[in-house]
């Protein structure tokens, strides 16, 4: 008994992103209501030199839609981060969704020892398949979700720790 | 081939708070460099309604070894949630980690079947220990350590993301 390398990923993925998606729409609904510009926020960063929460989302979209990909040993989707919305964000969010529930555990399991190797602008990064999820990816998409969360936080949306677990 | 309950939480665990404290470190470097006083970051927070620095680490510490003492079946080392300065923060950080590596992986292994109650100020959240590791304990953990970061980051600390992520 253990934990397969597709449960410890794409199911994980999906729940979190899901719940991405159902802080945006009360994002979303809050700029409405307070008529704030929805550029506002989704421009709005923590520090002139960290990323928008537009970036954030796109970045975790990427590392996960990379991560299901490389693990299956597929080519992962191009999306051309051009989202300029909140609908927009959804809708990235709702493929890559679709994305990773097109993975079945077949695809994934047995990866814990696949050869990773990830780009970067200095040396690439190279990991095998399991200390690239827990080391790597989930800490990168926590960390992503978790910024775009504290960002609309810190621009006063009323959201709270559930919102980011969502359901058990 | 899978991962065991061990390999997906302890060791994880260690590492990213190993971080953290690389982080905190050059907090209280950049404090004194820049004669801030150390409790203006200590009591930072992004919201006035979001915890402080200090209770990020302290709330991250609970998950962490709370996780491996429900897991292990064992109790939990009590602290007192007294941290006061960078270096009862580092002290904090170097205990939790103490007792993690203090558990054997065949104490841990197994696990996920194992009940988990949780008491929260509602009702208390019950759960299977894999879906308590995947679904609650990381993105808790992760949430609270990438929250620590941010706050720092939004206070001017010159830190990246592989100060977060470590060395591979």
């Amino acid at each position: 008994m253990a934990i397969s390398m597709y449960q410890a990923s794409i199911p994980v993925f999906v729940r979190t992103f899901g719940n991405l998606s159902a802080i945006l729409k009360k994002a979303a609904a809050y700029a409405e209501a307070r008529k704030i510009e929805p550029r506002v926020l989704l421009d709005a960063r923590l520090a002139p030199d960290m990323l928008s929460l537009t970036r954030q989302v796109q970045i975790a979209s990427d590392t996960i839609k990379g991560c299901g990909a490389r693990l299956a040993a597929i080519d992962a989707p191009k999306y051309e981060d051009k989202e300029a919305s909140f609908d927009e964000l959804q809708a990235r969010i709702a493929k890559t969704i679709e994305f990773l529930n097109s993975l079945r555990p077949e695809q994934i399991d047995g990866s814990e020892d696949r050869e990773i190797t990830i780009p970067t602008r200095d040396q690439p990064l190279k990991f095998k398949g399991q200390a690239y999820l827990l080391y790597f990816v989930l800490p990168n998409f926590f960390f992503h979700v978790t910024t775009a969360y504290a960002i609309l936080r810190h621009n006063g949306l009323d959201i709270g720790k559930m919102d980011f677990l969502g359901k058990p």
